[in-house]
């Protein structure tokens, strides 16, 4: 387990301003681990707190404790220390930059690979990046258990959330122990999974179910491929939007034999923003940087500009490349 | 935490040939114990042990370590101990009788209202039965600890495959300290959960998905009731059965603002097999009981005979009457 600075324990002591961050398109690492450092610079007597992002906080992430706390634009005036939290680079948090005396970063993510980015992490006071970290919420809990403050039921239901949501129900490959013993001590601390559960998954709109069936009866499969399609007239159809489709590439990957799935959402009506997931055999990160996209090794992205047959066309051409690479 | 009674430890430790049974309709908390407790007893030296179920091990849980061992008919001979896991009476075996010296029981269940079962469960020889516990696998890895059996990698599997899919992904309520701790264990002793998630939840026949669709299509919600219907046609339509709609019903149970959740899988022309959950509010084993089925106060069964509407009308007035009772 990577061992935690002194230097980052003594910032976030000694300062008396805070100013926290999550990234964009935030999610529940994201907000349930600023939340929670919040929270803990609380508990040990810390007054002036701003936790903000520059998205907002999605609807089934408001009933987190102290959500209400989230702002979307930058504090007036200097803070002794900015916290980034599950980000490693001020592109990430969405704003440019902050007014601060020292910045510490926490997140489990890959460093940068551009420059610019790997600059600004390096110029920063003290950081603790540990890409096997299940969530940025693990390291928050290690941070406050290296500051001594009390974990109670608030911080415990943020971390688990951002726990939860990270490890997908503790179904990853980044379901560690420590993941499991940190989840442990955050149930024994009163975090009541059933109940964030019906907050985080029981609370899908009506409309967005409606949206699944008819994106379900897309489904088509060959070659090891199984895509799903959404279309502007189902989103008309249903009163839907594209935040109602987030997990839907899901569906395709849990077909039996499939090694990616693809999800082809119409964002106008001859450009398609992909969702893409791999199985573990094919590097998808690949085939969406080929269309100018990015993301991980099982999970990326790209936007690709063309009728609905012709983007398939493309897309399937180098995935099935991809697969007879890799093929056994 | 319940202790386990020396006289059950004692008499695993002594007898030499054992028969392990789970229940009915079995699933990953029944089959992933068994076999576990299989392995712990292979592990001691024991020779003659019996894994057996009525009914067939689903297609998702063969990749279950040892699962080839189990049998569907009842072992030639005397053993010297029966152990039911996962169910507390003869009825949930799915047998009628065992020729066993001694019989033990290690179940999380509640005991049996009737008086038959009650007596069964009076006569055996020793039992763990701890509802408390969110899975029997819980209750087995206790029993292999106190046995003194070291928890290898094949046993890891089978009792992690049981907490997950008995606390849903450590999302339900009986998601308690002890079952992340052990869970925390299984992990470190070898248990990979993204490789048994793909074998898991990663495994759905693409017909059954092409169903789903159609199923979701049904949706339709009133009064804090959300329902879907999946009929014969449909299932002529996509080729599936009766098994690939096995958690249909958490579909509209995640429905925004709904209570109750139900789902109507038409197995005759008029006949209608129904499955309802429940968030908290209605006990919906009292509805079941109602129309001659059962379950939990969360989860519970039955069999309607009428047409769909007229199914539908005798449910919901039931329904909104619970839902007016306990109404907020």
């Amino acid at each position: 387990m990577m061992k935690i600075s002194s230097k980052l324990l003594a910032i976030l002591k000694e300062s008396r301003s805070f100013l926290i961050a999550g990234h964009i398109n935030p999610e529940g690492d994201s907000i349930g681990s600023c939340l929670a450092l919040a929270l803990g610079l609380k508990n040990l007597g810390k007054k002036k707190i701003s936790v903000i992002s520059k998205d907002p906080v999605p609807e089934n992430l408001k009933f987190l404790p102290a959500s209400g706390i989230i702002r979307h634009q930058l504090p007036r005036g200097e803070v002794d220390a900015a916290v980034l939290i599950d980000c490693n680079s001020m592109e990430r948090t969405g704003f440019s930059s902050f007014k601060a005396k020292k910045t510490v970063i926490i997140d489990h993510h890959l460093l940068p690979a551009s420059t610019a980015e790997a600059r600004f992490f390096q110029s920063v006071s003290a950081s603790l990046v540990d890409p096997g970290a299940a969530a940025a919420g693990v390291l928050v809990y290690r941070v406050l258990k290296a500051l001594n403050v009390p974990i109670d039921k608030k911080i415990a239901t943020n971390l688990y959330t951002a726990l939860l949501v990270d490890t997908g129900g503790f179904r990853y490959s980044n379901s560690s122990p420590e993941s499991l013993k940190t989840a442990f001590h955050l149930v024994k601390a009163g975090a009541m999974p059933w109940s964030i559960t019906k907050d985080l998954y029981e609370n899908i709109p009506f409309r967005g179910v409606k949206l699944l069936g008819l994106s379900l009866s897309t489904l088509e499969r060959k070659d090891g491929i199984a895509w799903i399609t959404t279309t502007k007239e189902m989103f008309e159809k249903t009163g839907t939007s594209a935040g109602d489709c987030e997990d839907f590439v899901d569906f395709p990957r849990k077909v039996k034999g499939v090694e990616v799935a693809v999800f082809f959402r119409q964002a106008e009506d001859d450009l398609f923003k992909l969702s893409l997931r791999s199985k573990g055999r094919v590097n998808v990160q690949k085939i969406a940087k080929a269309f100018g996209g990015g993301g991980h090794a099982a999970a990326a992205g790209c936007k690709i500009r063309g009728s609905l047959e012709d983007v398939q066309k493309r897309v399937f051409r180098v995935l099935r490349k991809a697969l007879t690479e890799t093929g056994r």
